[in-house]
């Protein structure tokens, strides 16, 4: 059996939150729900004028890696934090969720990357991300015994630092090599448009089996505006895709397989922060466990309609606990 | 007219903030719903210990000022961070609540304090404070033109580090002198125990005019088990004394009156941090408006019952906007 369930590699960030208004975003030129790359300058006279925030950690395959190891599945995550105080939080906060973590600090600069995260009234959030030492991830941190997964799976973001890509490329032949399957995520709408060629050469090759994206990433890739002429060009570019559609649903298609999943019932949505991420956690703990690709689907949902209803992006609730209480899986092996 | 409504002098802490069970606390030695002092070594055991957290600024006189802030009056904060990422956290979290707070930073060690705060699924907290950089409070800290101030108030807290009562006994002759008066919260019943003698000093000899007290602090300074004897020796000892009792809500006492205010009713209790700081907050914004007492704790008590229905200890609500809503305030002046 595989060491671990799922090994997540991705910019290790710790999300800075606050409220903010529509006009705020606007005044400032921040794209509303997307994720804002910013300089250490601009991070500053952002910081400046946000307002009293909270902290807690964060980025995208790390908030995966939280939810899949909050399932009880046994998780792994690569990503480069700094020898100071936020990158002792982020260690802290990932082992805490039973993350096994153990890429080495940089020590000195720059230091561990933030993302002010402005979060409007109807729950969206607006990231402004200051990749800081993240920069420094590179193939060095690929720990050979840690690819040893069912899965290894990575954000479309690692294509903005530097380096980060080669250590995603050696990952996924270490884990095709013993066995495994690698997905991703498209991360965000923008980042495809940076990457498409890329991100669609990694799905054509073979490097990526499966992909997570919304339908905005989605139309974004294939550059069409009909979520159906996209959604058949996924079927073929790659071996599984699940796609999610916010309040109405998901949809995995699979070679000539599809199936439709309905979204959880939500009363408020406070922070959008994490759904994504915590959707493709329900999903691939289902999908390391052997379970269908509906059942995979359903508990995506439960994970991201739990987190929108907090502030912050990972789990606060024990989420087999709470795929146990409704009826997802049954308690014991799953 | 002095420079401030509010002057507040406290220990300048982040939170760092999880869930835990009762058997965690006493597993650990903590003691349940108190402020357990800690030093660097046990630190980091609790914090190896602690489950995934989030981090927001606290303490309970910075809390206060944000309180107070967002009640939309003029609130300054002297306290002592270090130069180092978690005291930039706090430094922007104040002043982005509108408080005046120009405390030079140390340079160096120690790093800037931090509270450990467990909470019970009965929303109670128990923190575990490691102080920090607040040790180097002292009366070199307390600028002159700040202590121009209608009310200058102060955690007891601030008898554990060192020098920190310097500080106080300064800036309560500067306000004296200024044509002010001086406040002080007794914190925690432990806190009392420490430092009982001070605190009655404190009060008996005109360096303190108002208390703010829950009624086991109460209960404490007097050693008696009888709240209601309690009530009376403490009237003879201050010109004004707010004693907060939970749900059942706060009891004002000056000279010969009494004034009683409900407790705001709140549906289900998330985390107490902040509620006596906040209580203090309304009731003086209230005070420092020339508001009756009545009127003062029931502003006290709707900044506690907001704050107890989120994690973290300050608001996020505007406090002016949420009093007249309720109308407490009218919206225009007061």
């Amino acid at each position: 059996m595989p060491a671990y369930d799922v090994l997540c590699i991705g910019n290790a960030i710790v999300d800075i939150i606050a409220s903010a208004d529509d006009d705020f975003l606007v005044g400032n030129g921040i794209i509303k729900g997307a994720m804002n790359l910013i300089d250490a300058e601009r991070a500053e006279l952002l910081y400046s004028r946000m307002g009293p925030a909270t902290e807690a950690s964060g980025g995208s395959a790390g908030n995966t890696a939280a939810g899949i190891a909050s399932f009880g599945a046994r998780a792994a995550f690569f990503g480069k934090v700094s020898s100071d105080q936020l990158g002792e939080l982020y260690t802290h906060d990932i082992r805490a969720h039973g993350v096994a973590f153990d890429s080495a600090p940089l020590s000195g600069r720059p230091p561990t990357a933030r993302s002010m995260i402005f979060v409007t009234p109807d729950g969206e959030r607006s990231m402004n991300t200051y990749l800081g030492a993240c920069v420094e991830l590179g193939p060095d941190d690929v720990e050979t015994a840690k690819t040893d997964a069912k899965v290894t799976y990575f954000e479309g973001y690692l294509w903005d630092p530097p380096r980060a890509k080669e250590a995603i490329r050696l990952a996924a032949k270490l884990t095709h090599e013993a066995g495994g399957e690698v997905a991703m995520t498209l991360s965000d709408p923008f980042c495809v448009d940076r990457y498409r060629d890329e991100f669609l050469d990694l799905m054509r090759s073979g490097t990526v089996d499966i992909v997570f994206a919304n339908e905005h990433e989605l139309i974004s890739l294939y550059q069409t505006p009909s979520f159906e002429t996209a959604l058949e060009a996924i079927r073929k570019d790659c071996k599984l895709a699940a796609v999610t559609r916010s309040a109405a649903g998901s949809i995995v298609v699979s070679g000539d397989r599809t199936v439709s999943v309905e979204a959880m019932k939500v009363e408020r949505v406070v922070d959008t922060t994490g759904a994504g991420d915590l959707y493709a956690a329900g999903f691939l703990y289902g999908y390391t466990a052997g379970l269908d690709h509906a059942l995979c689907g359903k508990l995506g949902s439960l994970a991201a309609g739990l987190v929108i209803q907090q502030i912050g992006p990972r789990p606060r609730e024990d989420l087999r606990a709470a795929a146990v209480q409704v009826g997802l899986i049954d308690g014991f092996g799953n």
